[in-house]
């Protein structure tokens, strides 16, 4: 039986890297196509005509804003596009302007407005909340004011070189957008969803570790290994999730995703998961450093343990399901009476005569049990 | 005393504020001399013969690779070369090599090369190890690749162009190591150094915090207010650190690192730290959650650990500054011996009759205590 599961857990695990292997070469072939559509407009007379030289900077456009998510490159774009405009827009005013000072006042004034626009724009990046929202945009604003205004010098039809520029960056993005929307759209948000709701059966899979581990010190005399990864890899989602997050705030209604589909509660609830892994990882540590406890210390908790660990995990699984099925938590009206009899169970348990290291346990139990409440509560607000 | 303290700790965070954002106008005013200088290369006649159009590619070269610290600019720099060459030098050959095909032989040549190119590319770009050493190389090589091949069509002296480019690029990495490497040097290994050693402080605040909390909640009759966004900030350091970490490792030899400086130390500090900071945080839980437990219980453990609060406080302290001074753990030979007089101290106290909760925390804290050995040992090894 143990084997089976075994080569049912290998077989998952390798579906799982298929999967995994499929939409990265899927992605690949995409990037693929779209260089080929874009180096087209280089490459055929029709279109080359249209836009110049300026077609590399479709090319460029193509290669710095396509993203795996189909919210990042979304974003880019539209930050590119915006970003483009402004600063060739302010670009060409300035070089305009300065075309009546002469030759050196003309480098004077637009050295002086590269200068102050690039510190100006550089100190705006490193604010936090800009970073986070429009870094790239402020990055190509710098980038085009600094080109058209600096090149203004050189080029006799600066706005004609503008348009153009404009028109090949818009060809770019709509390429991005085309290839990378339309053809097996990868979505940050499927992805957050996704991943969200494998966090509660990886800590479920935690808790239940933990709980056999305990048990089987006393039975096979061995140090049990306690697989702490996923604990850890929840705990260091945070950076991860916030990204994720915040791409999905720019994808376009889709599937089962509404337009103010309330992200931050994804947030919330990856926020509280955290806090949840960091209890079972000193939970964990703590089941490892015992070294070989009495068996008949055991004896007394052992039946309710388990069944803690059975039901803890069991309504961590049906939380992240019902995540993922967003089903409006109608196992609320089950899931909370079910953990408040848990709690009791371990409050009977702790307050019954047993000793330190037994209680310890139970009692940090009870923590997860308060934590997993909070969960809950969260669920019930995301609906 | 208490307000002495207040507005000794207001003006500490205020200095910092300042330090901060002396800082970030610092590296502001950089990049726009930076932006100047390389504008300069457009706007004077003499370099701009030299260069031609291929000019803005030292102004995009600059705005794109400028970053806050010094490792990141150098690590994208040289990248930006290696990526530049190898996809110049490759989309040459393509591009010589298409013409014998005639017109649309060479379309098709080259535009087989770029979708293979940038599906492989894209593929590489995602494995875990290459994204994180050479993301940025990567997207340079398809980026020239791409344009050098696509514009061997129209352009009749490839090489010439070629050459004029990497000129240009060359220049741009130039200005924006001189200014970024000689102008008040950001590094990101004092960042990380400095960083890895306030949040020692920071966990030692932590716990002195819990004990003080824990044992006025029965003298205040009040909830007390612990603050956990230290903790938090540890246990969400990672994706940081290792950015830092990665850039650390670009930097030459400065100050007081060398060459071959062991930043994976700091690295696996980091990880023990966010050990150490989740085990606190489900005591700091516990501690909240204890509502009024009854001080006759708290009095015998009272003395024991607001000892070993302060104690743990100390060593923490003492580590941080071992670390910030990198003396070469002269200290472990005291803090050794300390450390396990305190862990017997936990020890006699938990085996001695005591009710539950009490015995939880000590053993919570002989857990911290564990952790606190591992770092020991860990700094041993940092010599």
């Amino acid at each position: 039986q143990n084997k089976l599961f075994f080569i049912s857990n290998v077989r998952c695990s390798i579906n799982k890297y298929c999967e995994e292997h499929e939409k990265k070469i899927i992605h690949s072939i995409k990037v693929g196509t779209a260089l080929v559509l874009v180096s087209l407009i280089y490459l055929l007379d029709p279109i080359f005509k249209h836009v110049g030289e300026s077609a590399m900077w479709a090319v460029m456009t193509v290669v710095l804003i396509y993203d795996f998510f189909a919210g990042a490159t979304l974003s880019k774009g539209v930050l590119r596009v915006i970003g483009t405009t402004l600063g060739g827009g302010l670009g060409c005013l300035v070089a305009i302007l300065a075309e009546d000072f002469g030759h050196i006042g003309y480098i004077a004034v637009v050295g002086t407005s590269v200068f102050v626009s690039g510190a100006v724009a550089t100190y705006c990046r490193m604010i936090p909340s800009i970073k986070r929202k429009c870094d790239y945009g402020i990055m190509i604003f710098v980038l085009t004011f600094d080109l058209v205004a600096v090149c203004g010098l050189r080029a006799d039809t600066i706005l004609e070189l503008a348009r153009q520029r404009l028109t090949a960056i818009g060809m770019g993005v709509a390429v991005c957008l085309i290839t990378n929307l339309l053809i097996f759209p990868m979505w940050a948000s499927d992805e957050l969803h996704n991943l969200t709701s494998s966090r509660f059966k990886k800590l479920a899979c935690c808790i239940e570790e933990c709980m056999e581990a305990y048990f089987s010190v006393g039975e096979k005399k061995g140090q049990p290994s306690i697989n702490i990864s996923g604990c850890k890899s929840v705990l260091n989602s945070k950076s991860n999730d916030d990204s994720l997050a915040n791409f999905a705030r720019w994808e376009p209604w889709h599937g089962k995703f509404g337009f103010s589909y309330p992200w931050e509660k994804y947030l919330q609830i990856g926020e509280l998961l955290r806090e949840l892994a960091s209890i079972i990882l000193p939970l964990q540590a703590c089941i490892a450093s015992l070294s070989q406890p009495s068996t008949t210390l055991q004896q007394p908790i052992k039946e309710t343990c388990k069944n803690v660990g059975l039901s803890l995990g069991l309504t961590m699984r049906e939380l992240g399901e019902s995540i993922l099925k967003m089903r409006r938590g109608q196992e609320k009206v089950l899931i909370i009476p079910e953990l408040q009899s848990i709690k009791l169970q371990l409050t009977i348990l702790s307050t019954s005569e047993l000793q330190a290291i037994e209680n310890f346990e139970d009692l940090a139990r009870a923590n997860v049990l308060f934590l997993l409440m909070e969960i809950v509560d969260k669920v019930k607000v995301l609906a």
